[in-house]
């Protein structure tokens, strides 16, 4: 079979660096542009020399990509950008398949993106057509999708612990409060104060408390599985943990129906019985970002909570894998009728 | 005046370091004592090389210690061995102070205590004396007491911004969720693989969830500024963080009696006005450990939830400071009638 | 072809865990036996839960292993245990290849290990047989061997940058100074004082100055190198880092026979032009272990001194990977016949 | 008495910040004014919010400060402004006396400072009244001037450890190697890619080799020790390690006329028997960073080399305290004949 071959846009951030890093040993695909506007011209080892060893071509401005040479496209650029350069390259080769690991075609809502995102959105058709890259819960649509809006690294932990839960009713779904913890890395590769060593170290903060973009994302994808036919307000606390890579969600659900922890438990064990990277723990076992650190998995683990007809679920993943590159990968194998393993199965890497 | 002779037992932990650390500097206080049994006669600097430049006496055992030539003693021993100690010392001594930073003295519930602590209590009548010095809400009783049960770091983090929320009834108390994030000082120096650096380090784990001791004193707490006579069943849901120092705790509060969460600040504002460590964060401010890393600050910070209804506290202190060897010795000066500030003003040291 | 059957002794140890890693997706290996005797009858997933989506065979004890049914086993234990198992396992068993990652086989002067290693070997004729297993310069005994001797991963990071410059004499090898920095990983997963993360965390400190066992092993292949007939006295002085992974190597050297800094690089580039896991620095270009985590590359990099008629020269590898589990396999491909490569192409993990 | 009025000029850096960390705090010591040009206007708290519980000036441009109302200037500007700052202050308030953090006074070559900091030196006439300040060397000078350059942090480090040994002629001054390993707050709080979490954590980098500024600022008082007339050649190599504070200098040395490491030790232990601040330790005793943090106390270790006729010296700073404004701090008190300690007897912060 030939070769899938793929641009990754925006290669000198470390999505872009984690979806090389990934598709340079994917044993179906031929990296054939990497695009990184403010580097053009270098090659990728100036600005990633941990990845010196490969033979890549070099970095180019993504004006200067031949797209008729390529069959997927990975966006790792910042939003808004996204858009134009979406429908552009789709407009004159539309049989590309863009895999877009950025947050431009995830709300499905044109008021809830301009209200976030500062502006309206510039490609409203394509948010039409755009399938959110949720690879577990939107595996069929991804299958025949164009388009595929790979979710946010919060989104995805939280919603795959959730989603299975509210689908099932097991919790109410109006009071959904969620703790979430994340390595530095979400925070990108720009230079910001609160990123330096210095800053981010020996210490823990939350920050953009009620305000942060992943928080209407969740509330889509939440409303969807509740059928409520709109989103529904959800809790979402961040914090910035000093670590460079993971994310732990500990989500406080009060119980619906009658369900008790064990209950949830096992809706979670039926709905990824047969999923490859979907790992739920034992009972009385706690799931750790250091178990899946560098890799694909996801793992969950629910606990009783000392308030009466309340539940504790807690999930991990490596942001910048199931988070990003990995799962947009994924969506990538899913996409073009690969084995949805391929190219994944680096075991998580610990210590 | 005279200086109060204290001695320090259980001196090789990182608490009795760091009340080492800070009554070696206080002008008011002697050193006259230090013990650890298993280290007895080094001198302290081969157990803790940063504290080589002070002349101080040797390790002892604490059979050894002469007890008449001390004022007061600063307990940082292993819970259960406190009780006996105490309850010796108090019967040959009856003036000496006793500073406990175990958990020994603070359930005032003798069933309680079994339940969690693993037995029976062996000091039931000096429990009965002991005050619970959570210096802010405790001042009156602590200036009179000889026996101070010193609180557990998250209780102290976590009381301290909700106890005057939950008196004041702005916040449901039945229904609080304490999610808490500490630094590894917090499992203290004693030999375990999952306080090693390779595995607490570069990730998050939660751990005893629903079953760790500290959630029944925040519960009795709880009870008692609500005036329930009895204690609340409260969330707490604490997280090893790969830093040495800090705590932040993240509670999700129910509003009641129609507050808002500015009604919440200002509680906190009214509370703490007059108190020198006691810092409520302008809103908006995120309260970070880093602002209070080694000094007796704590900081909070009120924010809205998403969720209608509800609201969310975020509170910091340094574990072993404010949550252990500093309220310590904050309790020390009260007790003995001295500025309360005394020997504790060194500030928070960033980065 | 059939794969070759492993077992894998210590697996409950960090190189124990990269071994497993490594060759749970290695595509010409099965494992089939995993010992760790403090272990035995738990699931690996016990003692390491970021390996809990393996299927496995259960850990048992070295004594319960059936050797007949292992093509090659690896040895993660400490050292002198490894002398006897070997020993006992290669009598009945002689066709199994033994890929020791421990000590005990390094040394080929058994007055040496004697000293350094506090006893008489108990394997001396097995020593005769073995192979230092420094892929790179042993490639071709290794390919015969039936037990290679892994080296210590401080030697390989020394070794790998210095013997091609020794051997040309381009440098004084009676002048080598070796400036060495290590993350935690190398002190293991025992319970030590110094490896708990409040220890070893925002702080660096010297250890085992002039007196670390693997000095003698640098010197056994530095003298091998000159040519000298006997080992060669080299300061070898380690650090303890703040990370789990990683090791640095800065090496200050005497230049010899005129040569310059630019011709170490020369040498160096000349020595490992097709090898496929070595990469020399441009000049200019600073190694540093974050672009070799997780991976069996090795980095160098040559630079000059501001004394005149000396170089500096730095080295970087992953100590688990290249320093151990990694060149393990490396030498298990030589060792078998298989690709060199094989199993060891994962990209370093950045950030 | 009446307290010293002092300016902090370049309040928003991490110098600034540990100079008002410890003068606000000084019992002899009043902050009149506070400066950081992109920030003027905003309280410090806004920067810092770790200091928000001090009253204290906000912050102003230096252009706004009144001169006339300070004692004493502490200057932690970048360098080149420092010169003509100085220069203006000092023309229109001549009794003022600057305490200078920055690198412009530390060279007394003007041919080398042209070199190295890239331009003409903007004020040769001040640099000729200049007092290098390495406190416990240059006392006597300091108790007199007008204006001090405090030494570099990594100068600090490695001076204070050699000095006395290439004084008393027991190392060969024309070798001297210096490995040298910093916290990334060495740095700075500029945006800087190097500095950031990710790029900084879990690994270790050597930067600047052969090219950092504080070489020529160590040759010239290893010159000036060793009484040669010149600066003298040394090899100075940093490295980046992940920490936020903390400088550890590993120096190897050639003995000179028959001294052996137990003479150097000695020789330390002589120099420094009535320093405050200078510890040395005991034969077999590792100095580690940890031992200083935070604090103005430095620690010497010596120690044996495999190889004949070498010793390895090792030292440690806190490189913003004892590396910068503990020692500016301690200049002041010398410059003002206070107690040289007043404000200083922090001690470590371990863990």
């Amino acid at each position: 079979m030939e070769k899938i071959r793929v641009g990754i846009l925006g290669a000198s951030g470390y999505t872009g660096a984690d979806a090389v890093r990934l598709l340079a040993r994917h044993p179906q695909v031929e990296i054939a542009a990497l695009t990184a506007n403010s580097h053009a011209g270098k090659p990728l080892a100036e600005v990633f020399p941990h990845l010196s060893m490969l033979k890549l071509p070099d970095l180019v401005t993504w004006e200067e990509v031949n797209w008729s040479k390529l069959d997927a496209v990975f966006c790792g650029l910042p939003h808004g950008t996204t858009q134009e350069i979406t429908a552009k390259v789709l407009a004159s080769n539309p049989a590309i398949k863009v895999i877009d690991m950025s947050a431009d075609f995830r709300l499905r809502d044109m008021d809830t993106y301009a209200e976030w995102y500062g502006g309206t959105h510039r490609a409203p058709d394509l948010q039409a057509e755009a399938v959110y890259g949720l690879t577990e819960h939107y595996r069929d649509k991804i299958a025949g999708a164009r388009l595929i809006a790979c979710p946010g690294c919060y989104p995805t932990a939280t919603l795959l612990s959730l989603v299975p839960l509210v689908k099932a009713g097991l919790v109410d779904a109006s009071e959904i409060i969620v703790d979430a913890k994340s390595g530095v890395s979400g925070a990108g590769r720009g230079l910001k104060q609160n990123t330096l060593f210095c800053e981010a170290g020996e210490g823990i903060s939350p920050y953009s408390i009620g305000k942060h973009r992943h928080a209407p994302e969740i509330e889509q994808e939440i409303g969807a599985a509740a059928g409520a036919g709109e989103p529904i307000a959800v809790n979402f606390t961040p914090h910035l943990i000093p670590m460079s890579r993971g994310e732990l969600c500990t989500s406080y659900l009060r119980l619906a129906n009658g369900a008790t922890p064990d209950d949830l438990r096992a809706a979670l064990e039926a709905a990824y019985r047969d999923e490859p990277f979907m790992l739920v723990a034992k009972k009385g076992v706690m799931p750790q970002t250091q178990n899946v650190r560098g890799s694909n998995y996801a793992q969950f683990g629910v606990f009783d909570d000392r308030i009466k007809g309340r539940a504790i679920v807690v999930s991990v993943i490596d942001n910048l894998v199931k988070g990003s590159a990995g799962q947009a990968v994924q969506n990538m194998n899913v996409a073009f009728g690969l084995e949805e393993t391929s190219g994944l199965l680096q075991l998580p890497m610990f210590p």
